[in-house]
């Protein structure tokens, strides 16, 4: 019943392209956007930006699912708590869990190893690599040929660039497509510990607060990269000395106030912001609810079953608690599509494009490439809808293993470059840490309990989304109720090796004949529907093949169309670095509410309870009610209006400046983000570090799609909180000595 | 664990007297607040608004237990929709459900009667009888005997004044004794309904939205009041007239803007704003938790009781949803203790007090008054402990039916001027419609399950606690668990007459010898304890006289000290008519967000749902989505800054504007309300009506101890609202004509 046209009328005027503070800008970028920046209030060149090796852009650092920067000349890098999470467990055990007591190494030699697998990643060099990987395709490729021919192009440069085994590289697809540039990235292998809050500080609210606000999480944990004595990145070692990172970025002390433009940059991960309408219409109509109901029957089972049982819960929490992540983030969709109608908005703006193009005969090619790419989506979709129900089917972690283990043995057969990407040589100790940290997420009954639901939701669907082969290894039918279904399962576990470590462990390495012969249910069942599998790939590959032809085209008429308005274009997100800009600001929330933009220490001890995710220390708090809050303590934090010359000689009105009296905790700004801008350096207009980045209101989610400027709005943790928390709740003078900071 | 002395610290500079927007005026002091009422932007003078023969609080209306204004010269009326839910509900029946549809009479003679109950209040003379009621009170009068003549000269001046019937009068005291005022009001007894919109406006949100903000609910109806053809006011009739209402408001369609000023005026019920730091102590750490006790127990039971019942459910659904409504309000005190400290404030401030006594030994008998009060708080809080369970313990209807009947036949034997008030032959008709009515919302079984539950409570009490007359009436001992007590007690409703309404009014008028010789059981309880009940009458009647003979010496040191500052003092609430002025203003609801001053018909499309009580009318949406808005959208509420001279010649900075493009719905001020106000006009600088009270936020409902002016907010609904549902949703043109609308 909601009406949606009132929030259309409201943002008819936005285009395809950035307006306002949306744009996940590619650093080179930042040279055309100078006049954008000079209006925010930015004092550095955008040409500096644009510079990699120029501060401070080289001081960004990358944890591979996260962004960092280095805020010293000794390789310390400031995350969020929730980046360096695996690095606390890492070093937490019953009778000293740092997860609960934080932790503070007095000296280099009380720092921790982070883990084995843990990463620092330096963006040395970004090269356009458009011509060798897509330069020679010939346009009559098919689907699947062009998708082999890229991929075998990647893969060999990504090859040549890891000559060096100091560096990671990796080849990625801007545009869709339209570009390709290889990004090589400096990659330390020894990742220490250095200083992280209690988690009642640095996950303060916990999942109930995420993608919440008001907000008051000291989202931040300070790691350093170390490398051996001649420099060069080194496994840990404990004669390894820390890296001499070349920039790191000042930090001042003072902070932002209200209306202040800033900078922020990081490696966001994924967005969809030049999908088409349809594409809109599918996800909201058909693919979010859907995902909607299978993650919450998977939910509710795993609380069914853990609820009497201890271990069982243990086992899934993390599987339940991304899963509730997932499912927040689904309903933030769905709630957002209510709110606003964003298929509408990206039909005019589709429309306005058409305009402009059949405003010339010179455009029409740009026409026939829009209608090029509804046709592959119309193909994609009827996919997704074709195999979802077949995917979740076969949604048993032992089933996967199965999976897995006899595609590497397939892949395995042919040379390393010919492979599959995922299933290569450098893929090996990531597979084979995924089967044996199962052991640690597993338990039959679940398993079966999970999985025989999903295959009778399965079993309860139209006769041609069923495949036979996997009706045949399960010995399933149509209309089998879930009690039967779970009924057969269940007998399967017990006659199955692939229930232990080792079990799984020991098909690394078979030749694919072996699992052919094996009397293992799961790996009968993997070896019956391999075919089936591997037509799937293969249509996906297709698919993905024809998408990379008219992605590109259609990329190339938005892009031509902004162009032409003198608007830059920015890619969609693809885990590369990216530079955004905005403003400290609050939002209208809904009806009645607006959202200031700071939150408080006050505000948070107002919020405090005595169990967790909101037990604060009390230590916090009596250091804030004996007033040690020198230096961090602020009466109000507007930004003093600029007010005309004739202001000094009559007195002129100032704005009303709301009271603030306290600690500044949280900050929003208008920065364009995504999943992967976690720990995101926020810089003043100097590129000072003000705040680390680490959420994004409830409001926002849907950004993903479509940038609403009125609404949108990260969250950051302010650099004052944390330098607050150092000087005078946690001591850790010995850090803020290392680092340069001014006011 | 929450910390609370932030806020004492920012509130330390208030004073026991009357700052920013707090105080409920008497009319008369409006003449010593010009200043005030200036600085506002009230532009009627000071002395117009104590002129209650003026416009425009000749216009002004009490209903008894709400407040009311004239907006006709034809006695139209205008005030809450909930205030008038009674005449609406009287005129409902299942196949013209008038609640649920909304109800627009087309002429006169479509008007319905609002039922026999229904009055019309004109206040028409507030005369100081100070003299008469307490001035020849002899200091040394004992309490009980100072208590008794106080009560015998208020009677015999409503006596006096109601020798005219046309009138209805009071004797109220102010300042807890320190003055009495005679309120003659004439008194309309035929009111009719006019227009009322359905509940799905005139109630949107309900009871979640009760005390909440954001808001959207068109809390308003239109009825009349109606005398005989002689001008005077007569019972309804079908030959009856308009009353032809001397002065009515003028409606100003224009409405109010953020930051400009208001006045209220209206009739508030009670407030505690000059009570002892310990009392509120006693209220905050025993009272009100003991109370959300009982009432949660009392919740649970009917709740329980009637899940499997929709006759009991209905029977009992008004008794649930006013204990609700009380929870909700204790709940809100309670939290809001907890967020401000008002005991440590009152303390503050006692201190502020004590101060300025002990500064001046001429002051020294101001502090004989303080000690003197704080002897008979603590005496009349020991009482208060002492009797909270017995009084739970009598919580039967049936028992207090025959408590009731059993006092009234003895008080008649009495003459009636020495009858205790409530018992006189003035209150024989409302005391026999209550033991009519209790027909509707009464039943055997769930009033043995509530009262079998509070007497076991009360046997679990400590020994002094309990009454050996009520222990041996309902042969019942210490200890007993409920089961026990219910199945004593259960037995003794089908041996009663009292279950029906005959069976009450065969009581009515009978000797007390009859009660004492009945053996109907629960006659029998009422005569067994009667004599500790008289006697705890006589305890209250002591503490009140002696409260009527501290307090005041208390108020006179408040008043002097407050004077000697220059600041006037107005007395608590005791719906007599008031004014309070005040500024359309938001507040900061919590760290990090800001409620706006006014919501929006935008708003509340967005918040409806298909049911009550959120299912606004289908007409409503449609008449705001095809732009039927003429005259009442507004692109933004603010109002024009009062800029200096020079900024005519040079451009001077204006504050930041924020979008509002739609109708107000409703609005905040910081006037100074509380129950009573409901209906109360709000008027802007001219006087003229630009809304109406009904509610105020959550964070406010502190306020009846303690004004906090950050916070304190009033909910109004828009003049505007009320104006665009009637011209473009409802229709009722005739009504609008009837009024006097500018702009």
């Amino acid at each position: 019943m909601k009406t949606k046209t009132l929030m259309i009328a409201a943002v008819l005027g936005l285009s395809l392209g950035a307006v306002a503070d949306e744009g996940q800008w590619q650093p080179y970028q930042m040279a055309q956007l100078q006049d954008e920046l000079t209006a925010k209030g930015i004092e550095i060149p955008g040409k500096q930006l644009a510079d990699l090796s120029q501060y401070p852009m080289n001081a960004m650092v990358s944890l591979g699912y996260c962004s960092a920067s280095f805020v010293s000349p000794n390789g310390l890098v400031i995350t969020n708590h929730h980046c360096a999470y695996n690095a606390i467990q890492n070093n937490s055990t019953k009778d000293n869990n740092l997860i609960e007591k934080g932790f503070l190494a007095k000296s280099l030699s009380e720092e921790l190893p982070a883990g084995a697998q843990e990463r620092l990643y330096i963006t040395e060099a970004v090269t356009d690599v458009t011509a060798q990987v897509a330069g020679a395709l010939a346009p009559e490729l098919s689907g699947s040929a062009r998708y082999e021919e890229i991929e075998a192009n990647r893969k060999a440069l990504i090859k040549s660039c890891e000559a060096d085994p100091n560096y990671r590289c990796s080849v990625v697809s801007f545009h869709h497509g339209l570009e390709y540039f290889q990004i090589k990235q400096l990659m330390l292998q020894d990742v220490r510990l250095v200083y992280a809050p209690s988690e009642t500080v640095g996950n303060y609210g916990g999942d109930i607060d995420n993608f919440e606000y008001p907000r008051h999480t000291g989202d931040y944990t300070f790691i350093r990269g170390y490398v051996g004595k001649d420099g060069k990145p080194a496994p840990y070692s404990v004669d390894n000395v820390p890296y001499k990172s070349k920039h790191f970025l000042t930090v001042n002390a003072s902070g932002v106030r209200q209306g202040d433009g800033i900078l922020l940059a990081g490696y966001p991960g994924r967005t969809s912001r030049y999908r088409l309408a349809d594409e809109i219409a599918f996800a909201a109509n058909w693919q979010y609810p859907a995902q909607v109901k299978t993650y919450q029957q998977i939910i509710d089972t795993i609380d069914h079953l853990s609820a009497k049982d201890a271990d069982l819960k243990v086992k899934y929490a993390s599987t339940v608690k991304s899963l509730n992540n997932r499912m927040k983030k689904l309903q933030g969709l769905l709630d957002g599509f209510g709110v606003t109608d964003i298929h509408a908005i990206k039909q005019q703006q589709e429309q306005a494009l058409l305009d402009w193009i059949n405003a010339d005969a010179s455009r029409s090619a740009y026409q026939q490439s829009i209608s090029a790419l509804q046709q592959v989506i119309d193909a994609e979709q009827a996919y997704s809808q074709q195999t979802y129900y077949f995917d979740n089917a076969k949604r048993s972690d032992m089933l996967k293993a199965a999976m897995t283990l006899y595609r590497l043995a397939i892949e395995s057969e042919k040379p390393d470059a010919e492979r599959d990407m995922g299933y290569q040589q450098r893929d090996l100790s990531m597979i084979e840490s995924r089967l044996a940290r199962m052991e640690k997420s597993f338990d039959p009954a679940m398993d079966v309990a999970i999985w025989s639901e999903q295959v009778a939701e399965y079993l309860a669907q139209p006769d041609a989304v069923r495949v036979a082969e996997l009706d045949a290894a399960l010995a399933v039918s149509a209309g089998m109720s879930q009690a039967e279904v779970s009924a057969k399962l269940a007998t399967l576990y017990p006659q199955s090796q692939l229930t232990t470590t080792e079990g799984r462990k020991y098909w690394l390495g078979k030749a694919p004949a072996e699992f052919v012969q094996s009397t293992d249910p799961f790996i009968r069942i993997a070896v019956a529907i391999y075919a089936k599998n591997k037509a799937l790939v293969q249509q996906e590959k297709t698919l993905s093949g024809q998408l990379s032809q008219v992605r590109p085209a259609y990329m190339q008429a938005v892009i031509a169309y902004n162009n032409a308005q003198g608007k830059p274009v920015y890619p969609d997100a693809n885990s590369t670095l990216r530079i955004t800009y905005g403003s400290v600001e609050g939002y209208p929330a809904v009806d009645g509410v607006y959202k200031t933009p700071f939150t408080s220490v006050k505000g948070l001890i107002a919020k405090r309870q005595a169990e967790y995710p909101f037990n604060a220390p009390q230590k916090l708090v009596d250091a804030y009610n004996n007033g040690q809050t020198a230096g961090y303590f602020y009466q109000n934090l507007a930004a003093k209006p600029q007010l005309p010359w004739h202001c000094k000689l009559f007195s002129c009105p100032e704005p009303e400046v709301k009271a603030f009296n306290s600690v500044p905790v949280n900050f929003l700004t208008s920065a364009d983000t995504t999943g992967g801008n976690s720990g995101s350096a926020v810089m003043n207009g100097k590129g000072e570090l003000v705040g680390l980045n680490f959420d994004s209101t409830y409001e926002s989610i849907t950004k993903d799609w479509y940038f609403n400027p009125e609404i949108t709005r990260a969250i950051h943790v302010d650099i004052r909180y944390v330098l607050w928390l150092m000087q005078y709740v946690d001591g850790a003078q010995n850090v803020l000595d290392e680092m340069e900071i001014v006011r």
